[in-house]
Order: C-alpha cells, then structure tokens, then sequence
C-alpha cells in the first residue's frame, strides 16, 4: 500500500488549485448572484483560460485535444474543482456532458463521434442524459415506460423523462428508451442520441428545484418525446444494450460525484474554520473556542478523510479490476459520501448562524443542491440493499434482485 | 395528569382544521407560484373568510376583535395551522406580528396601543422586530451596537440589524437599542418603535437566504439606522428595560414557534405515508412496503408525539408558572423540537425522492426555510448550554452566564 | 390538558424517593457485590421496612393487603423504584412477578388466586413467565414450538424456552404452550401455570447473559419441558386465550419497564451533573465547562422529558380508553424510550470515564443489562414496523401483518 | 496512489488468517467459559503453536526472534488477529506488552533489554504500564501525583495508579511518575521499571470493569506505590523524558488497538451476516429479507471500510514521516474507528435478538470490554478537541493547549 502521489501528478494538482483560488472563487459572487445563461460569457472566458493554461479537459483523451487522465489521477484533479460550484464546467468535466463523452468515446460510432463527442470535448455545444421518468420509481431502472418503436430506418419515440439535468439549451439528448419490450428485463432498453431540434421532442418545463427552476447548465429539466422520431443510426451499441451502457456511465459517475462532493466538503470545511477563527463571540473570545464547534470541525475532518480513501480506493479498483469488480466499493462510497456531504454542509452553515443561510457564503446553494446527493444516482437506501444482498449472497441467502438498480 | 381536550377547545380545532384543509391547502400551489407581494389579493380574501367565520385573530384579545385564546389554547391552534405555510397569516398570528401585539399589549401606552396595536390586531398594517446583527453574535444579545442616543424629548439612532423579518412593506420597527452603555449588560438596551418612514431608517437589501430574496412578509431584510430620530414617547416600557421585554417576548414566541414546526411536520408526515401508500416501485408494490420507509414513518412519529407534548407542557408550566418558570421546558423543547423538525422534512423529502426537491410539494419550502429552525431565536448550541448550566448550578457548579442568551 | 400531580399522590411519590434515597441506595454497593442470592437477607430485611411503611405493593389491589394505585399513579411510582437496581424488588413490583399477579387477577380462577396470586402478593414466593424459545424468532410470537397436548383432565408440556427470567428459585412458571395448533395463529396458544417441582419441568441452566449467569431473580434461565404433566385446571383462561392474556399482559408491562427505564436515566444523568460538578480537569476547573458535557447534559434532559411525557400519556391513554386503543402509543414509546435509556447511559459512562466502567459505580450495570431493552418485549425494529403498517392502513396500504408481534 | 498488497505479505496474511480460523477461534468457547488464569495452559499451547508455525511476534525484531515486520505490515496482521479476543495474546503482540517492548527497544539500555526485553519478546513474563491515576484526570497526562523522588541511587515512589491493565500476573510495572515536578509540565516525568516483587509495590484490587474483574493478562488492576525503591539504572531514557517516551509508545499504540477493533467489527460483521442468512423469522422467511437489517450490513460494511483505510493511511504515514509528523491522522482515526467499532458490535448484538447478549457467541464480550475503546488512551472528546485545535491553529486562533493529551 502506497498512499503517496508522483510529483507531476501533484504539480498538475497544485496548478488546477491554484486556478480555482484566483481565478474561479473571485468570481462565484458575481455569477452567483444572477441566472446562470446571463454569467455565460463569463465562463466561456474562464474557459479560454483554462484552454490557455492547458487545464481545459482533464479527463478529456489527448486524441480529443484534452490531458487524458486516468480514473485515478481525474479523480484527485476532480475534488481539487469541487471546492466551487464553478470548477468543473471550467475545465469541461462537468456532468452530464462529462459521461456522455465518455460513452460516445466507449460505444460511439466513428460518425456519432464526429458529430457529437468531437464538439463536446471543445467545449461548443452542451447534451443531456435522460433517463428518470416521473410516474416510474428511479429505484427500479428496468421499469421504463418510453417506448422507442422502430419504423424502418427510424425510431420514434414517445414517453416522458424528468429531472433531465442540463437538457435547457442541450443541442441534444441520450434518451434511455425501450426497444425490445419483450426481452428480460436488462435488455430491454437502449440509449438513442435524439438532437433537440427533433420534431416531437419538447422541452415541457425547467423544474423548480429546491427554491429555483435555475437556467442553462444549471436546470433540471421535463421533457416530453411525442413521435420524436431518429434514424436507427443514432443508437448507441447494439439494440438492448441500454442498462450495459448505462452501468459503464454510472458506475464511474458515481465516483465522479463522490470527489466532487469531497471538494464541496473541503470547501464548507475551510469556511467552518475560518468562522470559527474570526467571529467574536463576545469581545476577545472567537467562536472557535467553543468545544462544540471544535467537535464540529474534527468530526468534518475524520469524515472527509474517510471518504477521501474510500473513493480513492474504489477508483484504484475501477482503473485495475474494472468498474464491474469495483460496484460494491461504488454502492458503498455513493451513500456514506453522500451523508458525510450532508454532515458536513451542515455543520458549517450552524457554524455560520444566519449568514450561513444566505447567497453571501457558497454555504446555502451547496447545501440546497446537493439534498439531491443521497437521491439521485441511486438513493442511500437502494444502495444499502444491493450492498448487503451481494454481502449475504456470499453466506448463502440469495434476496433476489433489488429492484431498481442498474447493477446486482 | 389529564391529557384530555375540553369538547368546545375540540370544536374549535376542527373549525380551523377544517378551514386549513378546504380553503388554504388548495391555494398553496397558486400563491407559491408567485412571490408573497402578488399573492397579497387571494392572501387577503382568505383573511376576510377567516374574519367571516370567527376564526381570525385567535391569540388576540377579545377586546381587540380577537378569540382571546390563552396560551395552551392557541398552541393547539397554532399546530393546527402549522400545515400550511400561509396558516398563522391567514388568522394575522403570524410572527413578527404576533410577537410585537403581544409586547404592546404587555407593555405600551395607551396611545401606542390605539397607534399600533389596533392596526396590527386588525390586520391592517405589519411590522417587524430589529434585534440581529450582522457584525454581533446573536447568541450574545446583550452585545449590541445599535446605539440610540438621547436628544430632548428624542432618540436618534444609529447602527444596523439584519435578519429582519418581514421588515420589507413594514408600517414600524421595534428596534432593539442601547440607550444606557454604562448599566449592566442587561439593562442596556431599551426596545423603540421606528415608523418606517421616519427619515434616517433605511432598508438596505432583502437577504438572499436558502436561495431567493422573498418579498413583503416573506422576506428578511438588512436595515440600516443612520440618525432615525423618534420621540421617546416611542420607547416601550422603561428605559433599559429592552431585554426584560424581549424575554417576555421571546419565550413563548420559542413556543409559538415550537407549535408552528409540529403543524409543519404532521404536514410533512401525513405526505410521506400519502407517498409511501401510493407511489409503485414495481408492478403493484407500494413503496410503503420497504422497512426503511416503515421506519421512517415511526420515528417520526414517535418524535413528533415526543416535541408536542413537550410544548403542550411548557406551553402548560408558562400559563400556571410564568415564563420565567419554564424557562429550561422552553429551552428545551425548542432544541428539541427544531431537531425534530429537520429530521421529518429529511425523512419526508427522502421519502418522495425527487418530486420532494421540486416545488411540486410544499416539503422543499419547509425544508429551505425551517433550516433557519436551529438557529433563530438561539441556536441549538448556546440553548444547550443555558439548560446544562441552570442544572449544573443545581449541584454546586457555576459555570458563569452562557454568552448570549436572553435568560440564564 | 393539566400536567399537575395531586398533593397526595406527590406526598406519597415523596415517601417512596426519600425510602430510595435514604435505606435503598446505601445498600446499592453491599448487595451489588455478591449475587443476588447471597443478598437475599438484607433484601427481605428491606422489604419489611417497606411493609412497615405502608409502601409494599404500590400496584397490587388493596384486597391483597397493596396500596391499589391505578396504572398512571404507579407509573409515577415506578420511575421512582427506577433509580435503584433494587427499587421494584423491594416493593414487590418487579417483573415478572407483577405481570404473573395482574393475570391472575385478572383471568385466574378463584382457586388459581388462593394458591398463587395470594402468595405472590404477599412476596412469599416468586415466579416467571416461560414465552421465548431458542428456535423460534421472538419476533414471531405466534410460531411456538412447545406443545401442550391434552391426556384427559392434563396437558403434557414438551419443549423449550429460554431467557425466563427470574426462573431460577420460581415457585411456578406460567407457560405458553400450543395446545391448538390447527386453530387461527392467534388463537392456538394457552397460558399454563406449572409448579417448578413438577416432574418433566427441568432448568437447563442460567445463562450467562453480557458477563454473568446472575442467580435467582437476577437471572434468566433456559427450560425444557420434557413431559410436564399439569392439571388442565392450571391453565389461565380459555383455552387459545393465551395471546389474548399476553396482550393485555405485555402491553401494560411495557409501559412499566418504560417507567422504571425512566427512573434508570434519572439516575444516570444525577450521576453524570454530580461528576461534571466535581470532577477536576484540571486545578479548579471541572469538567462541566466543557461545552461537550454541557450538551450531554442538556440532550439527556430533554429525552428524558421526552420519554416521561409520552409514557404517561400513553398510560392515561390506557386508563381512559384501554390497552387496545392505546397499541400504538405503546409501540412508539417502547422503541422511543429504550433508545433514549441507551444513549443516556452511554452519555454518562463516558463523562465518568474508566470509573463509568467499573461496578463503583451503578451504571456498568445497567448499561449491561439494559442493552437488552431494544431487545425484550418486542425489538425496536419490530416495534417500529407495527407502527408504520398501522398507519399506513389509515392511507389505504394494508402491508399484511407484522410477523412476530402480539397486537397488530 | 496503490492499494495492492505484495504477494509475500498477503501469503503471510493468509497463514495468519488460517490459524485464527482453525486453531483459535475452536478454543474461545472453551477458554471463555473459565476466568483467563485458567486457560493458561490451553493459550500456552497455542503460543507454542505458534512459534512452531514461524508466527510468533510478528512485530518483534528477528533479532529477538521475531518476524520483524514493519508497521504498515504488521497493522494488516493486527486486524486478522482482532477476530479473536485471544488472538493478539497468542501471538505475543498483545498490549500492553507490545508497547512495552517498544518502548524498551527504542530507549533501553543494554542491561535493560536483557533483563526485560529479551524475556517479554519470547513470551516468558508479562509486564504492565503505569500510567492512569484515579484522582486525576486521564485526559490531562501531566497532571500527575505519583512521585520518584531521588534518593541516591534510587528512586522512592509513592503514588497511586488504576485501570493497569495485565498488572496481575506482571513480573514488572512501567511506572509514569515526576521526577522533576519543577519543569515544564511536558518534562516532569519519568518512565521507571518497577519489578513487582519491589517492597512497597502493592496490587490493591482487580477493579471490576464491565461486569467482572477479570484475573491475569485480561484483568485492570488499582496499584499503590508505597516507597517502592528502585535503582536509578531502572529509568527508560532521560529524566523528564516520560511524556517523550509515551508520545512515542501511545502514537503507533492507537494505531494497533485501531486495528485490532477493525478485525473486531470484521468477526461482528461476519457473524451478523451468517445470523441474517440462517435465521428464519417465519417459516422459510430469512432474516436477512428485512431492510433494516440489510441497512445494518451495509452501514457496517461502510464504515469498516473507512475506518481500515484511515488506519492503513496514517500508519503509512507514521511509516514514512514518523509519529509526530502523523498526529493528526492518529488522533482522527482513534476517534473515528472507536465509533465504528461501538455501532458494528450494537448492530451485530441487535441482529442476534437475545442471543447477541448471551456468552454464546463473543460479541457480548467483544461489547463489554470495547466499550472502553472510546475513553482510554484519549477520551473521544480529547482527540477531538486536539484536532480541532491543531486546524484551526492554520487559521490563525490559537486556543491553547488541550489539557489532557500527551501531544499537541
């Protein structure tokens, strides 16, 4: 066991850090305080610097003009851009655009590639992933209602899909749709590239979500399929490989995720203690000496730290075993990370009091945001199941599947 | 011990319930749609239903055009229209005005009373209370800045507060004052009506807090003072008696508060059993069916029985006792209950997935907002330690006066 | 709703606090030092004080030479023996005695009374309630393995039980046995009373249960009934009425151990402010400055509070409108209070340090049999299930019966 | 980063593991059933199996005989042994000889190595340390009573100390006591061997702990120091260097009991998993089919999971950068994993029911005596505290020193 990192490794590191101090937090107030399409032009100029600094893509291959990191090394750059909501659309690793790269990398066609990865890896267009439906427990992903029906050459679709993150101004969509109705269950379903500018294709609503509908990037969105209609070309793999596409996409995303979370932790972390070593609590006497904060801050750190190494030694597993060896330690680190992100975010806003509340600090949109943490990508309670029934499995006691996950 | 409700107290809950229920749920979606302002129209036709039936004003003094509930009455009154977050408006008991008729009526001179209080119990102007702020820690309130010096028959201030709640489209302030520097800590401060008018009385900004501004009532507001000049005739009670009226204030308002959170969580219960009876998480089983979600149900009611009838007993020792008696019940109850509270809307939203993130549901309002719970009107930490250090004097140890609080 | 205590009821609750304080502690550390056996004599000699005072038998009907309170007085009384390990003992309220005395009172024929409820009252004889086995999930009461087959005017008794307190030195044991297997679960069981010298009954053995096999009433034995042979006249009501009497048995009986947990946490929390009040952390500084003890303290005082007002509300509840309608009070505060016991305890074990873990003091003790207060009389999780399943029959999801409780 | 373990080193694991499996774990009911004297000669055997097998001491130099295994190596060893209660002891890697050997090693003269360590490494005496006063408090190490005054050649040593654990049966004590009460607190004491047939070295009582006062190597004795004289030759290191010298034992000594816990929470995790996939609850209905007993197991699996990768972490760091140089990830994870280990063993005992509590199984005893695990060396309060202190000194607040912790 060798917990140490190459010094290039942590050279690139201290320079995205360096990047997020300067560049990025300096800017959070200002493109915080309005919608996120009109903060647009400011990122895309951050995004020139990024370019220019050679940062632009991390985990984006060389092949695709980005630094073609390993799961590892992306990892660490991962939680280094957490620490602001901004960080990762900077660098272009931001989901939902990050994994569909990563599929069209792994499962595209030459020409879906040319036309959908090669312009996404630039940064010139952005893309969704749809798969939630409103009426079908997100916990049971083989229990989909779209249907995409195959008419010749074409499919045409019809269906709903929710909290369809990204999708306002997406130039178009990997829609999670069955296919073959009467296959078992995991082969049901395949993943079509639908372009939003598709006759049939609506964008219903950007959801209000906890306290805002958001904008751009940062929505979530509904969206209705009536007779959207693509040719069979813009199917990703083969026909039922939806679930198998889909668990290569979120396996790996799950852990994505985590590190951004731990950024947001270390984030929240730095707050805390500045708080609790600048505020008066009577004259001469800072916050930070009162034993409950200090409880505070210590229990953060021993939280983050362990979830730190446990995502760190799920991705050490993907990048060795493959992510299908690692889904234990993925289920695992998804929910512990998520309620120490919980945790966390917490503490630091009661260490705050009431400017923890407000737009003043990142504080609050941290912690209204990421409430979804321990939903989406599988809620707390589904992973804990599918946990433990793979644990019991190995002392004999076969539970069945849990319904609704993308991996048994 | 008798835990039995008189028939006619009984009565009259059902009434409010009732109205809760047919006339003010329903229009939940309909005025959360908009900010508060522009729900004012349909806000003040359900007080004029509310008038019609008998039911507005039920704290308020008969002789004021109130119901002229006591204390544990209108707690029970108060859980009641805890359901909804337009409830206490509804029936003009909402805070800060209910507070600041209280302290009138406790406290003001004739002439203030006919000048305010009459207003403000008919429901025809609102006000706000200046205690917070921004550069002083509130769980030290006898640490002001806020200074309002004698001139004449007048008082000008100077200084600034924030966390003012529904100071935007307040007809006046009671703003919490020094005015005697050299006296005890206690006996510093005097409380002082500023009409909104009066020049030098400015409203900086209304806070962002949990992700929007507000509006109007729903709203809290930064508020600068920068030689408001009044009359001394403004001042309520003695000179320096502003904290012994805040005591009088705060400590049942805590339970007012404490009431308003059990309505919210018997709310946000009754959604997640609506939710765990109906929603399928595969082909005809109910995600009811799923121990966690039975063990959500249970704990939460278990804690909820367990915060009501902690207040229901304060609510009962400040009506036999007074206030000063039950200070440690108050304090209690409302770390107790504001936990509570948290863990329910957590439990509930969980419960929903990521319908319960959306403004779908009342659940995200409640949540956003009553984080704000465990820290207003004395966070969790510091009422700890003033219960912790009542009883540890009980045994010899004197730890000193808990800075912060307004009754040790 | 009135919280008072009437001055009678309150003279006597101060009769039986100062008989705790002033001849039952003292004892505590000669009588915790030998087995319970071994300290019979002082505690016989303790239990004449207690008749001589008029205080013996605080719930056994005044027929039976007790002081006939009804079931909310005796709760109140019950906190009070809660202080001490030695509390019910001494005033013969104990389990599982009481609950033998209040079936046989309330279903034993007149000659089951003269011979066993008669002495038992009186504190002549002791006696256990055989319900557990081995094999058999405790959770599941309906799924017993022992039979009690019908031979003319006798039932033979074949099987096993396990953790039957106090059985060892029992004059009898009442048994639930089936004697109906083909009837509807709830109905195949009866309760049988069987003399310990009868010929087939045999103890296994005491088991050792977190540290030590205890003796005599501070023990719980395992028994085979390998033929028992008893008169069908020893059986307790109807035939297939054993649920039926475990019910009216168990409910009640856990509101009782809830009252005496009380009392337990009341000590506990004395113990913890007395050390936080005395104990030097460094010179002149006590460890109750500690913001962390501090918060123990507080957090215990409002559970505790807690846990008293819903077990009295769900005994007023019972006395009122019976154990039925009072299920699921029951339920919740059973699960409710056992955690509560657990965390207090805890809380003052770590204040006192390694002393907390040494028998100098009470709280090891408790902490180690108390443990099985999740456990006994229906687990937390089984409990919380009953709850849920009840409530959400109220929205229309009927989840089937919870396996292994005795009221659904 | 690389998690992998070197080929070699997961053989010698797998030898380990083996033993534990098939030599130990058949012999803890036998051993446990009696006081540990009594199985002396069972644990003899065993030892001599062990050193047959090329097992014995792992962490000991192989110039003494050992396996010489680093830390990080021996850290992975520690946690296979942990699964039993007797497996440290076998082995001879037990505290708190390990640490006296240590300790020995780093600062013993050579005339001290021969007489103590040589022997303690081959397993043919027992030592304790002396550290715990009873009047003052454990989480404030320099303030001691027991004092070495020099008298000549000798030291005298009055004092008193308890909770020295394996004082019973231990051929010499390692004695914390001031030597130069002058000097700065961190410079007052010495560490003085003190054989145990010294006149004026008393063993006053094995302090009941947890339910028993246990005999031998598993035993907490109270010791009076009544003029013990011992020569000056006896003293580890320099004058003063006492605090030193337990900085260096205590350090790398949390590490080990860290370890050891984890392969506690292992067996815990292991026997709940086998107790969920054998017990039914209703005919044919396993245990393991409940929820919240799948919630069990995989929060089990989490944290376990975490609290392995912080200890791997920090011992890596203790590897590579020293004791000092880790401190804050020591403290962090001696925290941390005390609070895994306490919520593995209540789940692993809640999942058993009644059983869990019985000496059927070690996870009662495993509960009892890990209770400690949170208050010895360095209450869960300390640490943190100290943590916290230390990461917020980088923010500038210097809070002063933490009383009562051996570093800063």
């Amino acid at each position: 066991m060798d917990f140490s990192i190459a010094p290039e490794l942590q050279q690139l590191l201290d320079r995205y850090r360096a990047f997020v101090r300067e560049r990025i937090l300096p800017l959070e107030p200002v493109i915080a305080a309005k919608p996120f399409v009109d903060g647009h032009a400011e990122l895309e100029a951050l995004r020139d610097e990024a370019r220019a600094a050679g940062l632009f893509g991390p985990q984006i291959p060389k092949s695709l003009g980005g630094l073609g990191l390993g799961f590892r090394e992306h990892a660490l750059v991962s939680e280094v851009l957490g620490h602001s909501p901004l960080g990762h659309y900077t660098f272009n690793c931001q989901a939902p655009d990050a994994g569909n790269m990563e599929i069209l990398h792994l499962f595209g066609t030459e020409e879906q590639k040319q036309r959908w990865l090669v312009p996404l890896a630039a940064g010139a267009l952005r893309s969704c992933f749809a798969m939630t439906e409103p009426d079908r427990a997100g916990s049971n992903p083989t229990w989909l209602e779209t249907r995409a029906e195959r008419d010749g050459d074409h499919y045409v679709i019809h269906g709903r899909k929710w909290f369809t993150t990204s999708a306002d101004g997406a130039a178009f969509a990997v829609v999670m749709a069955v296919t073959n109705p009467s296959a078992p269950p995991y082969a049901r379903a395949s993943q079509i590239i639908v372009p939003t500018d598709t006759p049939g294709y609506r964008q219903v609503r950007r959801i209000p979500v906890v306290g805002g509908e958001g904008s751009g990037w940062a929505s979530h969105s509904e969206l209705a399929f009536e007779g959207a209609r693509v040719p069979v070309s813009h199917r990703l793999g083969e026909e039922g490989a939806g679930f198998l596409i889909a668990q290569e996409r979120l396996g790996p995303g799950r852990i994505h995720h985590c590190m951004r979370w731990i950024g947001i932790c270390e984030r929240a972390l730095e707050l805390m203690c500045q708080r609790a070593a600048s505020r008066e609590i009577a004259p001469g006497r800072m916050l930070g000496t009162r034993q409950t904060i200090q409880n505070f801050i210590a229990e953060s750190r021993a939280e983050i730290d362990a979830a730190r190494l446990m995502v760190q030694h799920a991705a050490w597993k993907i990048d060795v075993e493959g992510t299908y060896a690692a889904r234990e330690q993925i289920s695992t680190v998804k929910f512990f990370a998520a309620g120490v992100l919980g945790r966390v975010l917490d503490r630091s806003i009661q260490t705050h009091g009431a400017l923890g509340l407000t737009e003043d600090t990142p504080l609050s949109g941290f912690w209204r945001h990421e409430r979804a943490a321990r939903i989406y990508d599988g809620a707390d309670e589904v992973h804990k199941s599918v946990v433990a029934r793979r644990i019991l499995r190995g002392y004999g006691l076969d539970v069945g599947q849990q319904a609704g996950t993308t991996h048994g």
